[in-house]
């Protein structure tokens, strides 16, 4: 029955779904993906942390070598830029869809985050080249958007800050203002992603350029400031659950009087929000097929210990035992679902652009991350102390995982957001309701019946 | 945005999914569905209870009037038998594919079981329908398929015995033997849905005719037996959480040396297992699109009541407490989720029968009727004493969906099967990741790194 | 090592916990009662329910004849109004302290609502007795208190109104105003519990005396209404998922211009919040214990059937299937953790009185209905169709115990509240934890360590 | 009315349960204990933090100094091993119960590991010095005991193996065989405590010294290894969810050819078993209350982060927003639970051994480090990316509990076996059951009602 590889990994019914959606050019790319990730990456996880320094200076010095190689091989295969849709960037772009490179998003969450970055396929710099593709000017695009997206530099989003509540964006305290033809940058920035690496040059900086405007959305502007200003100062990386995410990293970077030109302003004064709403769409729904990449992963790793003879106990399978089986058969429909959901996103992407997915991408938002969390903690049960440990990867999974729960938007927002939309449909359906009452009456009437109306 | 009004009640997301795949034909005809189960079957959902008579006797001998009524309308309308596939059964079916038919089997599901029942598209009916279609003989096909597809008549299945761990169908204890030109039969069933109506003229037994045999799956048989055959006995109505679901019911019956003619088996000595698996697989998936349309009902009705202004506690609306916005939104993922699983399924069994379709079928069957149970249980909670009463369809949706975890199957089968079936591809991964172990092995020996293996 | 027989039903480890604090009396009561409803209340269960006519309006005129013969054994047997504490009332009270009678709750929970009832113990009538002999005139407490005591007639507390959001009590629109020597009631009420019986001699009505009162907590008073009172019109029964609950049943009744003496008025004008906050107090503990001996009953008739020979499938004991035996461990031990929660609830009472028990009250009464929810649905899964009949008590238990999240305050408000006395523990723990910071900065000077503060 | 400074901490309902159990020297130390742990450890956490080397070797290699400091302190104040009961160990022991002592392990994990380690209460010393008090000779125990009781050296117990599934004790491969007057023993170890610390002087290993025995649980011995006997190798630190928990560590180790005098078997050939049963009753108890205490310390720390003015968002208190309030009224009341379900424990334990509380034990084992990672996830949730960093100790105390429902058996072994247990009261409830049946079938036909049995 299988017609196309992507079945093994993914349920066949959620490929049914999609594949006459698919252009042979994303068949045969997502083909070669899937051999790429597979046969390079997954083999290549363990050498790339074990090629990461254990010193605590060196470790963020250092460029990865097999990272680099996987890089060249990518290109070479035109794995190259999956995410940058010809449709929306004519200039830059490949010829896929939201949809068909929401699958290969997936693939590549498989290895995440070697495969990611070796196809220049990783956050923060996809947002950010996003960003630059579309709001930058050509002088701006010619110097950081071309090497960002020949892979030679990387690049930070500077944008959530330490001692503020920044889930409410319109908290953020960074002061961007002008002064002659210089913009002077002030602030107190953390969990800054990538910002930790010798290669990134660049940070994006969003600050607050007109605090006192009445119109809260539009106090905000986007600043691009080279690493290497003076003023910017890396003061530590943050951790998540103990990991520090060597060479990237998430930094807390403070930003003393920087003075960048004025021509390094994005777009335009008080457009801050405008860009980072921009950002956001695709991007979270490319965060949550990796994510569903992760969670199928688990699964699959989950399946190959609990059928290992090796680990039998009390004389049977891990997977005679307790509520193993149906763990997983959960995992598989959980996964199958959220799948599904994402997918829906990136066709009404394709369908509207991303401000007619609103509804979809919050809904992937606060679904998927809490799903994978799940595959993977069971999982990592299954695993014993191996679970837990730096010899697998489930729990560097679980943290980058329960991260994303937090990070854009923690899931209350979300949440909130979709629950209010769908109070939106309650007048007409509090019509309706009216509707069917009065012709029930009648029909009470018409039947002779006394009813407890 | 929206196309088709099949929008507003289902999430814009799903039909994006599926539009495509609906011939003209079919988006018009669910058209007409919406507005006859909105205008006509909703404003009468409480009339027909109404009608119903309370007296212990009467209420099994009445055919609620204004059913009867809808059951002309919808024939006019072309909205009858919906659920026959002309695909699979030229001679009797309508030109609907599996899929097209998903999405409507939601929207009967918004009022059931009147809508269904109006339709002609009501368990058992459609089950045993289809069993007379595929495997009934030309002159039981007469008999007993003609009046039930006219609406004439109804039906009982058969299977489930009081004191038999029946979910495992091999312990069904009912003889079916062959004595001369005929068959006699003895059992005692319950929980035998519309075994309680008098329009019902027929039962299809399953049982045992063949008890011995080595191969436990040809030991059972299915024999057509008329109502009103002496021996049949119907005991008692049982009840499903204090309701009888009179005039249908589900009945106790015990047979007693019931003798029917040999014509009367259907398909053939030893065929029963075959008969009920064939019979299962679309059933479930109608069933679980009708629990998404009672969930999606549910949903619409805890909109208006959260919003409704004689409703406010403490000074507020009901939406503003507590976690209700996120009920909603947690409801319309999981709603949404489902669908499309559900939906996946329908075009599997489109695609490859229903047998290419039994792993979506399977989780559809153990994801939904919790998924269901949870949403309708959000909508209690916010209707408080109303919530459990006769004058809201919650309570009584609550019971059905609860039955659904245990009826066909209860989930723990469901659960057990696709984890075996998902443990089945643990040989191909082991395998995957062998080769993935190699290959690490020797770049960490290119690399010159030592590694913990 | 089991020294009493509640060790047998109970778990042994909560009752060491409160066993030093149990009278000699309060144990030897207590053994008598475990023998009473296990070899009287539970094989009369089944026989009550065939005793109440299925005839619609008969079932609302009939004393059970096996609940008046159990009547009269308890009251012998001593059994007889445990729950009236001579602590807090010397003239009518048994010599019992809170937490020994919530032991015994727990016991007459396994066989409710038969139990209660034949023990004098049910409510709403405990309810009802507590107001009287609290707030009672001497007159009031001679005419009504003194036959419910002896249990000749019963009483309802009418309270929720059908159109109104009550679980905000100052929405209650009961109209209550003196005319005279005469007392004048209007309003319409639902989910009146007792109404339907024949035995219920009278009503406490609740319902606003003045309503321009700016204290919202000073608008209500509680009237006595005879039942016969003319204007009293019991609308009709409502069900709860199918249950009528005959012949107690929860009604609808509308007061139109119902009028009684001006020494009906109990307490006083304006006094009706203070009675109702001391009338729920106790209450909710007991139906919490009520409902706890519902879940190890549940537990325990689950037990006998996952070990039933009879009900094996697949050539295995139910036990060995999927994830029953961890749902087993599972419901020991969330009914061990609930019970302990409701019995420290008692505890504070005898300690401190009601008022000083709100916060384990309130939680108790969010946590054990749940609780006992999850417990009764495993068990009714492993049941199959026989779970939700009328053959096990299963189903009805369920219907009672949902019911309870509504009750008396749903969910929702005792969660708020719990919440918000947590709340008010911060400014502490915000004056503790400044202590702290400034104790590390010393100690970070101190050992010249510079820290990220 | 609160008579002791627990109650703030503690929930004051559970002190009333367990408060006359206290001792007036029991009272007056957990008063101490209290101050210490909130004045003195918790302002020392970060600074022990920040006191040990991020170089990767010096981490292994360092006795932090502030936690020396405060086990001098601590011992002057008399709260030291305060984990040996006298009634056990009279010799050695403090004049505590485990219920006593129970209650102060809460308060020790409201800082944990530091507060443990400053009052020599922690694992896996705690375990190792009640085996050699227990089972050691009086040469070992001058050896080994004296100076661990002193806190002068620390110790390691080495059983969870690297390629086994050592959930099932019996897999264990590790050797152990006699030669000469010399115990030789070769192994394959990994996770283990404190293996890695440079005070650690001791390893206690458990190995296979018989591995033909019949009885498989006569099969293992446990052998005294000084941690440097040539041939004991540790390979490298394992990891926890990104922590390396320096400088304890959990190590992987090499045991090559060690050899040890006869004198260092512990209690006896083929009495491995045994140890490890009486090491982990009350061990698995102080686990649990220490994550109470962790829980509850988290939810202190939410309580302050959702009031806190600075970390308002869309202009609302954290507590104002979705479904904060319920989440810490739910984490309250769990929190509670779990608490008495291990006190209750802990009062088996004082009553009849550990022997006698194997069920509240086990309970205990797999429902309160589920509970304390659902509470330290909530409040994780509310503090955003702060939650997950180095700045907070809630990422910290979730790695950590999440570990524990892996280690001293996962909870899979424990809901098993608790599920096991129940189950032998079914045959007790089958036989009550058959005589209630008895009953009911003659009570039926005294009143001649005609049943359905």
């Amino acid at each position: 029955m299988p017609s196309h590889p992507v079945e093994e990994i993914t349920s066949s019914a959620s490929w049914s779904l999609v594949e006459d959606k698919f252009s042979p050019y994303a068949k045969e790319t997502l083909a070669k993906l899937i051999t790429f990730v597979n046969e390079e990456c997954v083999p290549a996880q363990r050498v790339a942390r074990a090629q990461l320094p254990t010193d605590p200076e060196k470790r963020w010095k250092t460029a990865i070598p097999i990272v680099e190689e996987l890089k060249t091989k990518a290109k070479k295969l035109g794995l190259w830029n999956l995410f940058l849709s010809k449709a929306h960037y004519p200039e830059f772009g490949v010829p896929l869809t939201n949809l068909e490179y929401a699958v290969m998003a997936e693939i590549l969450g498989r290895a995440s985050p070697l495969a990611p970055e070796a196809c220049n396929c990783s956050a923060p710099d996809t947002g950010n080249m996003e960003v630059l593709a579309r709001y930058g000017s050509p002088e701006q695009q010619k110097q950081w958007l071309v090497p960002l997206l020949s892979g030679e530099i990387r690049s930070a989003f500077s944008m959530t800050e330490r001692f503020v509540a920044s889930s409410d964006a319109t908290n953020i305290q960074t002061s961007i203002r002008r002064e002659g033809n210089e913009i002077v940058i002030n602030g107190h920035k953390w969990y800054i992603s990538g910002a930790g690496d010798p290669r990134t040059r660049v940070h994006l900086v969003m600050g607050k350029s007109d605090p006192s405007n009445q119109n809260t959305y539009l106090q905000q502007s986007v600043v691009i400031v080279p690493a290497d200003t003076p003023g910017v100062k890396v003061v530590r990386p943050m951790c998540v659950f103990g990991y520090d995410d060597a060479p990237e990293g998430h930094c807390e970077i403070i930003y003393e009087n920087v003075r960048v030109p004025l021509s390094n302003l994005v777009l335009g004064w008080g457009r801050g929000f405008e860009i980072i709403q921009g950002r956001l769409g695709p991007g979270r729904i490319h965060h949550c097929m990796r994510s569903i990449g992760a969670a199928q992963r688990a699964l699959d790793i989950m399946l190959q210990r609990v059928t290992d003879p090796s680990r039998k106990t009390f004389g049977k399978f891990l997977y005679e035992h307790g509520t193993v089986i149906s763990d997983i058969a959960k995992s598989r429909a959980e996964i199958d679902m959220a799948r599904m959901l994402v997918l829906s996103a990136a066709i009404q992407i394709d369908k509207y652009k991303a401000k007619g997915a609103l509804k979809e991408i919050g809904m992937a938002k606060f679904i998927v991350p809490s799903m994978a969390l799940q595959v993977v903690d069971r999982a990592i049960q299954v695993f014993g102390a191996e679970g837990v440990s730096q010899d697998q990867i489930l729990a560097e999974l679980w943290a980058g995982l329960r991260t994303l729960r937090l990070a854009d938007g923690p899931d209350e927002v979300h949440l909130q957001q979709i629950g209010q939309r769908e109070l939106k449909r309650a007048p007409a359906l509090r019509k309706q309701a009216e509707a069917a009452k009065k012709k029930e009456t009648e029909l009470f009437s018409k039947y002779n019946i006394k009813a407890h109306l």
